[in-house]
This record gives C-alpha cells, sequence and structure tokens, in this order.
C-alpha cells in the first residue's frame, strides 16, 4: 500500500542553529515541502538581521531539498513601523511566556503589556502563534492558560491566534468556540501519554513541553486529528538536544520527531481506517487556514517496514529520536 | 538549636545486596536505631533461608552501628506452617502488585488469590505492608488502589495493614476510616510535586514509585505528618540505584534520602513550627502501632548548615542523593 501526499507542512519546527541545524534540517526538509521555524535560539530571532541571518542559514542547510521556511519573530513589543517592514518576511509570531520552555527567558511576562502589538497584529494580519501554558502545576498548565486563549480571541476578533502543540481535550474543545483560533498538535501527543514517560520507566526522550497529558487527553487528541478536524494543522514541535542534555541529571524539554514524523502518522491514521484525512491534517486545513501555496514536491509513503535510527549524528551532534531502535511499519519511498 | 531524638525508625528501607548494601547500609545505620528492610532482592527474600542469610548480610554491613533490621518476607502464598516457623524472624510481609515497581516481577497477580495466606497473617498477628497501586494511568494509582485497602481492612479487622509509602490527600483520609490501617510517607513526597520531577527540566533523581503527586496531596501529607498523625510513620523508601541507572535513556524509579532524611525533616518541622511532633512521626507512632522497642540510641539534630555530597561512592558503586550539592541547615551532630 502506498499514499502520496502534496507538500506536507510542519506547522511547528526547531531546527535550532550551528551544527545542530546542520544536521536536523535536512531530515526535515526530506519529509515536507515547508515548516514553520520558530524563533526561540539565543539570543532569540527579534529583528529583520536576526531574521533574514537565520533564514539564510536555514536555507542553507536545506540547500538542494524542495523546503520553505516560513519563518517567525519572537514575541516582544514591536512597532507599527518595525511590523510593517518584517510583515514580508514573516509567517507569525511566536509567543512564550516567560520562562514556559527551552530558551523562552525573553518571552512575556504580562499579557497586558503584550496587547498593543497585537492590535498591530491583528491590523496588518500576521498570526500569533502561542505556547499556551501558565505557570501553575505542571498536568494543569494548558487547562489555565485557556482563558488568555478566550480573552485574546475575543478581544482580537481579526488576528488569527495559533494554540500550538495543544494537549489536552478541553484545548480541542475550544476550537469549535472562536473562529479565530486554530492549533498544532505534535505527533507523540497523539500517541503518548504522562504513562509513557514517567508510569514504568522514567523516558526523557518523551519528555516535552507542554507534558503529554491524560489519557482521555490523548483519545481527544487523535480523534481530532483522524477526523482532519478543519481547525488543528500537524506542527511536530520536533525539538532536538544532544544525548547529554537527554540523558542527564536535568534533562531538556523535546521530542525530536522530525525523520519519523510522516511513516507514523501514516501508521497512525491506517491503524485508525482514515488514512484519506491525512493529506488535509498534513497540509490540507494549513493551507486553507493560512492561505499558503507551499512548493509542490510529493512525498510517497509505502506500508514497509523501517527501523528508526537509534540516534541521529552528524557535525559532531547527535540526537536520539522517538521510537529510536523501534520498526514502524510505513516508511517515505525513497 | 539542638533536638535529640530517641531511637529514629525508618520504617520502609531499600538496602538493595552485594555492594550496594555495604555502601548504603552505613548510612541508615547512622541515622537510624532499626529500619524495616525491604525484601524486592532478586531473587526475592521469601524463605527462611533467604531471610537468614539477608539478614546476616545486613548485621554484617552495619557491624559497629547500634541498628535493629527489621526483616521483611516478599508476599507469595505460606502455608500456616512455614509462617509459624518464619514469624519470629519477620516484622511483616510486603506485597507488591505484580510489576508496580523495582523487581516486583514476581508480585501478586490478583488479590483474591492472596486472601488465605492474609488469613494466616491476621491469626498470626503478622502486619501486611502493601505497595498499593494499580495498574492503572501513573496519577491516578494510588487512588484506583483505595479500594484494595478498604476491601481488606474490612475482610481482616484484626490484621495491621500498612499503606506504604502513601502520597495522596485520599490515603490520608483513609487512615481515618479503619482501625487497622496505617501508612508510611517518604521524606520526598512530604516535599515535592510532580513539578519538581517534570515541571521544569527532567529530574531523575527525584522520580520515584508512587510518582510525585499533585501539590493539595503533598500539603495534606505534610499536615498529617506535621501533626504526627497516630497513624503515619516515616518510612523513608531510600532506594539507590546507580548513577547509570538514573542518568539514562530508561531511568530507574526510587530517590536515594537515607543519609539526608533526619536534618531535612528537622528543618521541614521546624519552619513550620512544629519540631515538638518530630519524635513521634520517626520512632514514637511506629514503636506504638507496632509494638517496637527498638535499641536505645540518641540521634542529636544540630541547627548547622550542612552541604549533602554530590554522590556518595564506595565499593565500586555511587549514588546520587536528593538534594545533591545543596546546602541544608540542619545537620548530625556528631
Amino acid at each position: 500500500m502506498e499514499i502520496t501526499l502534496d507538500s506536507p507542512l510542519d506547522m511547528h519546527l526547531h531546527l535550532r542553529d550551528s551544527q545542530m541545524l546542520k544536521l536536523v534540517a535536512p531530515l526535515s526538509a526530506q519529509s515536507f515541502a515547508g515548516a514553520v521555524v520558530m524563533p526561540n535560539l539565543v539570543p532569540p530571532v527579534n529583528s529583520a538581521a536576526s531574521l533574514h541571518a537565520y533564514r539564510n542559514r536555514v536555507e542553507e542547510a536545506t540547500k538542494g531539498e524542495i523546503f520553505q521556511p516560513y519563518m517567525t519573530l519572537f514575541f516582544q513589543s514591536y512597532t507599527e513601523q518595525e511590523l510593517a517592514s518584517l510583515r514580508p518576511d514573516i509567517f507569525g509570531i511566536k509567543l512564550y511566556p516567560a520562562g514556559a520552555t527551552t530558551n523562552s527567558e525573553g518571552g512575556v511576562k504580562a499579557i497586558h503589556d503584550a496587547e498593543g502589538t497585537m492590535k498591530i497584529m491583528e491590523e496588518m494580519g500576521i498570526p500569533l502563534l502561542v505556547h499556551g501554558e501558565s505557570h501553575g502545576f505542571v498536568m494543569d498548565r494548558e487547562e489555565e492558560f485557556l482563558h488568555v486563549y478566550r480573552h485574546l480571541a475575543t478581544a482580537f476578533p481579526k488576528l488569527t491566534i495559533c494554540m500550538e502543540h495543544i494537549t489536552t481535550a478541553s484545548a480541542v474543545q475550544l476550537l469549535d468556540e472562536f473562529e479565530n483560533l486554530c492549533a498544532t498538535v505534535t505527533l507523540q501527543h497523539l500517541i503518548i501519554t504522562l504513562d509513557d514517560v514517567a508510569g514504568g520507566m522514567l523516558r526523557p526522550h518523551l519528555f516535552c513541553k507542554p507534558i503529554a497529558k491524560r489519557p482521555e487527553d490523548r483519545d481527544a487528541l487523535l480523534q481530532a486529528a483522524l477526523a482532519a478536524h478543519p481547525k488543528l494543522m500537524f506542527g511536530s514541535d520536533s525539538a532536538p538536544h544532544p544525548i547529554h542534555a537527554k540523558e542527564a541529571c536535568g534533562c531538556a524539554a523535546g521530542v525530536f520527531t522530525a525523520p519519523i514524523a510522516l511513516p507514523v502518522l501514516a501508521d497512525l491514521f491506517e491503524r485508525h481506517g482514515a488514512l484519506e484525512k491525512l493529506q488535509d491534517f498534513v497540509s490540507g486545513n494549513a493551507c486553507r487556514l493560512h492561505h499558503l501555496t507551499p512548493p509542490v514536491k510529493h512525498i510517497t509513503l509505502a506500508k514497509k517496514d523501517m527501523t528508526v535510527p537509534d540516534v541521529y549524528e552528524g557535525y559532531g551532534k547527535n540526537v536520539v529520536p522517538m521510537k529510536a531502535g523501534e520498526t514502524i511499519s510505513w516508511s517515505i519511498r525513497s
């Protein structure tokens, strides 16, 4: 069995920088026609200069592949003039609550202070992408943030607000409440729960933010994905860290899924009899919601076993992928 | 400021075996007058021969210290004759649901099948110590097991049943429902929540089973401990694993607290104005509930800074303690 996807998109991707960028960017470019590239570098991507320089490095790292990087800015206060000049080069602006995840220390401390910039974004039609977590108890953080989405969706009715990497049944429900809310969901949150992270042995390579939640949350996310819910897009949040930062006394948050995402999704959708919905989930919804015309690229997935590498290595870096060493029943036809 | 504790007891302790036993047993013997020693070795302690041999090894490892090991048997079906001959040498029998934690593969698969042995234990006055977790979602496992405690406490009204290392507010409440239920609680569950394990970086050295729960659970446990709730005893569940088994792709469950438990408890009880309750929490309640007369031993704790070692090493083993490298404001006066 085979399925050919037209221009699959990864709507939430961490490519990092320097040697790690060189290792992981080609792996995304082999699977996807484009990806929304996160701006949480050190220092963050928050100016025309840093944006252009980073885009050049991404393009250099993916040279030879058909791959459109959709660049994002790190949310801070921007003037109308700044945003007008940045507008042509960005897909959206990513808001991190300060300290919520990797390299988010310079994020937003109070949503109220961010609303001036949001007003300008609304007027210019720049999407707001949000890491939506409170600073509360780890299992409650997304749920506790939902009132912020409600507030923003109401206050800025023409602003496109994307709830990034949603992890709860409540966030899925919220999609249907506001016209201007959409969401991305990762591969791992369709598959795992906290049980997989901490129910048996502790699994650092499945640890990410937001953390995987309860079985009923996972089930709601999976049902929405399998139905290609029209407001939901695939965004891997693939977030590489070197092994020494994962298997350590304090393990960094992030699951690396870029090279295996499409085959694992094909397997998941096939097992649930929803293979015909995969195109919309990995591309169609994103193109419609964000008015994208990605480069034409066909990725054919075949029902053929593939053993996931234990580690991806190169440029002096190493990253352990999700499902390392496991055999999965779909693969990308080269 | 100083406080002298009479014969402090650790009512739940993992000493392991071989070289690890030699490393960690003296550290417990320096703080405590005695400890209830868990039987989940490989193979488990489940016969007179293995019990006597293990006790001898524990005594050898703590030679020169005043330290009473209270030995336990691994729960399985035992005959009346077996238990009659074992009775003088054991403190109690520890029941593990199969697969619930480290080295519990040979545990109980169905509680119903265990009731014959429990009946004999009730008649002989042998306490039943229980790792009370279901096989459900990791945050619900203790709560889902409580009905088993209710059933056993009702079915065997003269059997002393100890809920080991309780982690939830619901388990604290259950203490007051049944005369024959008591409980132990660890140091870490009085202090941490899942936030400390997985809310920031993932912290393998704070990962244990049952996993740390919600803030309201931690608060209920702490209030019960600070009040020296008469059915609650200190049991560290100190559970050493070598570094390579903790900072790994799959991290073993267990927090190593034996050498720091009393100073950290003194600090905790002092900060909450409950220092006068510490004696009952770490000894008095256990002596009364289990009719123990531990060896006379006085441990004096002084309000004097101590820096916790990064690692305890010896006999070719290494173990990272809780609060490694941190300075705590109480120490044991030598």
